[in-house]
């Protein structure tokens, strides 16, 4: 029994990637740079976004909300003017704690690719499965909040493992807390050495310039580049 | 592809179904009552049970810890000198997500079933995945931080609508975030109507004795009143 289990497992994270490069190939044809937006539950991608997305130069931003139910993180971004779509994993058994290649694709008639030249898909909020998947993306972000404490690297490393950007939000909080930062960036470094680190707060604005200038970069980046 | 992907789904559920059945039986024979604790990542689980289990009165807990990788919340639990029994997803590709009754029935053999009334299963933190399978468990818990927005019902229902008490924590960062309280209580209503709530600070003390008188009375039910 454990053996198909695996066995399934693997055959669907094949799957995975074939789509997944199916979907880059479009993603290069129409010029779209494609980032992948992780996190737990309620880290602060979506306000991240409201705070950096409305200004990014000559980068025409677009978004894809993945979300187990509802259009709450979709409405809030369609304030900005941004196109954005709204993709549920809702429909199979209970509903999926992640986003695929598959579903990504079939999300992508909706998406205007060409009047864009950066696609945010923002995760389900998982530490887990959504490192698992590849969706055709050009680089991995997660954000990783002050209040879910140190050690989330060392339990969950495939996740900082993957990314090429760590973003660690709510840094207002840190006086109110008891935290040391300092921990949380070795065990970030001890699980995926050298990783880029910024700290924002989404709330204050502090350190969203950084994050901007970052999405401004990789949307600005060349084919050849990527 | 995707039907297969669906009964394969169900098939995963109905079989679960049958060992948390197997599971609960042994529970029952046993005497020991099981709370299935579940939330995002550092919601506060560990902290919670760190307040409480040194003082449950005549009730004995036990802890079962489920995570990706690593032992940091058991050994954080074994300082209270309370059985604590380890439980890592991680064999099976990348790390599951969630626990389910047959990793927990794996894990049987090390849980010192006759010295203890009250097995506190921490789940692996995810608001999506660990609702869809039962353990065996009395009661389900779960978590709920006031720093992941009053959100979280609405695009976590299932979790959310079946637990029978919902702890808010963090509550002592409330004058610190921009957050409705009441927005949120609403919204626990709204996808289980009626269902217990409990405002705590695992970090200051606030609101934990109603949780250790809780955790008393679930460890106290006669088998009958199950």
């Amino acid at each position: 029994m454990h053996r198909t289990r695996v066995r399934v497992a693997e055959d669907a994270l094949d799957a995975n990637e074939t789509i997944a490069q199916t979907n880059r190939a479009d993603f290069d044809r129409a010029g779209v740079k494609v980032v992948n937006l992780m996190s737990a539950p309620g880290a602060g991608k979506t306000t991240l976004l409201e705070r950096s997305l409305g200004d990014l130069g000559e980068v025409r931003p677009g978004v894809l909300e993945g979300d187990v139910q509802g259009s709450m993180d979709a409405d809030r971004i369609a304030h900005l003017h941004v196109p954005v779509t709204q993709l549920n994993t809702d429909p199979s058994f209970g509903g999926e704690c992640h986003l695929d290649a598959n579903m990504v694709r079939s999300a992508l008639p909706s998406v205007p690719l060409d009047e864009i030249d950066l696609l945010l898909v923002e995760n389900v909020g998982n530490l887990v499965c959504p490192a698992e998947f590849k969706i055709g993306e050009d680089a991995r972000v997660m954000v990783c909040s002050v209040t879910e404490g140190e050690d989330k690297p060392l339990k969950y490393p495939l996740m900082f493992r993957t990314c090429e950007l760590v973003i660690v939000n709510k840094v207002d909080l840190l006086e109110h807390i008891d935290f040391e930062l300092e921990r949380l960036l070795e065990n970030i470094d001890t699980v995926n050495p050298g990783v880029a680190t910024m700290l924002t707060s989404a709330r204050t604005g502090e350190g969203v310039d950084a994050w901007r200038e970052w999405l401004i970069a990789v949307g600005s980046r060349s084919p050849a580049a990527v």
